[in-house]
């Protein structure tokens, strides 16, 4: 009788060390709805032996950044670093006081300082994205990312990212999954902070660059960032950069604007099970509500598309519970 | 009294389950001596906690490809790839019988072929790698790496990859570190076969590239190759290619020539331990024997760096009892 009991431990204890416990929701913020059942079907079909199944090697996912996995309201985030940037550098900079788009900005004029469109916008992303090296400006953007606030919501630009999102995440990680961040900000505005915000490494962060240049400074090798860009992650430049970085297609991809529109059909064009989903801003109480006529993730084609083709669309307002972590 | 007993099976148990059996000698191609010994000791120094501890995030380790994964003689695989694909073409090109380099090469005379120098290299690369999608290009690689001999050596051009390197990618995966390759040679070259031949995945394979587009193919998005380089990842493109891809300094890079040198001066000059290795290509009898004076993998400046900093410098006579996989 005793070694009964205790082959039951033994097995008892094999099991536990094997087996693991029944999962508790891995979506907790999402709401029951069309959107998680959809989300967690793919995940089930492509993990579970048979004919969806996807090796792990090739369960990749890519996610569009701002948007998509964090807000990007009243303005990109990191055009609010630019902003901010231009006013830390004003003083060595006594010419901006008469020099557009500078001096409408150094006034508190952000409407008329962005009036010149992409040639101003260019111009401020230029004069406070380059000259220092690679190093110097990680530290720059890590003080920024730690100290800034948001001018609405009032917390760090960081910690407005999307508790569903994080969670989808992390969900696709433990399920075998590796998870890219493919957008259309700057690569190395991006990787000083995701890994903290997403988990997601700096090798596993694809954006848009400008070109570096190795130089020796005091003897030792230096990368120093040029005001020349070097690649466009936006629009027909995300497969590309897919192409370029991840030499794989996503069998999962999530985006929010048109600029995705292209990493998304990319992505469903592959064969085998796809997934492809769309965050659409519906909630003007806890966030925002745009999409059409947004001249910030605009969303308009991208959308048509997914009704047309049966893609996931997200109404932030119906399927999130929550929209940032607590 | 049974108790104890099974209490003792108890525990065994848990014991095996948890504990790895003691490690038979991971480098067994290697011969006891300075290089293997260095390679072990920054291993084990960056894997114990204490003042040399490297997080597991933070082991990057970079490797160059021909010459040091894999042989490049007697000349680069790649180069031999194109040459086979320009005989492959010809009959599609009848106008090549009159244009150089072609005409020499279609008559077998490489060297008259290639007397063009770069202009000529450039030109039948060109002609041999754009025009095709991705996946086109990647069919093509995949059957030439399938069926293509080596004239010497009668194996698989991918059956010539070192056996020691194999085992020591696989070393130091082991102790959690990511390994990449950081090659001139084309991304979209090496992607097809490296996961096979190396264990690493495409998204850890750096290179060489051409510009690729965006298009609409029987209403399918394809990537079309084109004939304009992006980007040439040698030289003082090595340490560019590895902060846009990886976005973190490599704590190990192993290289072979002086196309390697600022790759392995990039890493050397991080902070904390580092490990900077050279292969030396001393084996006339089992590979080949060429270092400052060769036109492949000229290994001139590098290794006068080497012994000044005292870098290992792997002696393939002496150091490797293996050359290729059996």
């Amino acid at each position: 009788m005793k070694l009964t009991i205790l082959f039951a431990i033994v097995v008892l204890v094999i099991v536990s060390l094997t087996v693991p416990v029944f999962a508790a929701d891995p979506l907790p913020s999402w709401n029951d709805g069309a959107a998680k059942q959809s989300i967690v079907n793919f995940v089930q079909r492509v993990i579970t032996p048979g004919k969806d199944f996807v090796p792990v090697a090739e369960r990749i996912a890519t996610f569009d950044n701002d948007g998509t996995l964090w807000a990007e309201q009243p303005i990109y985030f990191q055009l609010a670093f630019a902003l901010d940037r231009v006013k830390a550098l004003a003083p060595q900079h006594p010419e901006w006081k008469d020099k557009e788009p500078f001096a409408s900005l150094l006034k508190g004029d952000l409407k008329g300082a962005l009036a010149g469109g992409e040639p101003a916008i260019f111009q401020i992303v230029m004069a406070t994205h380059t000259g220092m090296t690679t190093e110097e400006f990680e530290q720059i953007v890590k003080e920024w990312t730690t100290t800034a606030k948001h001018p609405k919501i009032k917390r760090l630009y960081t910690e407005m990212v999307y508790q569903p999102m994080l969670e989808l995440l992390a969900y696709l990680r433990a399920n075998g999954f590796k998870t890219f961040i493919v957008s259309g900000g700057g690569i190395e505005f991006m990787r000083p902070w995701t890994e903290k915000a997403y988990g997601i490494p700096p090798e596993q962060v694809v954006g848009s660059s400008i070109k570096t240049k190795l130089e020796l400074r005091d003897g030792k090798p230096v990368l120093v960032r040029l005001p020349e860009i070097n690649f466009i992650d936006d629009k027909a430049g995300k497969p590309v950069g897919i192409n370029e970085h991840i030499g794989r297609r996503p069998i999962l991809a999530f985006g929010n604007s048109d600029g995705d529109l292209q990493m998304l059909q990319w992505t469903a064009a592959g064969s085998g099970m796809r997934f492809v989903g769309l965050v659409h801003h519906t909630d003007a109480d806890r966030e925002w509500a745009y999409d059409r006529t947004s001249h910030i993730g605009t969303l308009d084609k991208a959308l048509d598309e997914a009704k047309a083709k049966g893609w996931t669309v997200v109404d932030m307002k119906k399927d999130w519970r929550e929209i940032y972590p607590k």
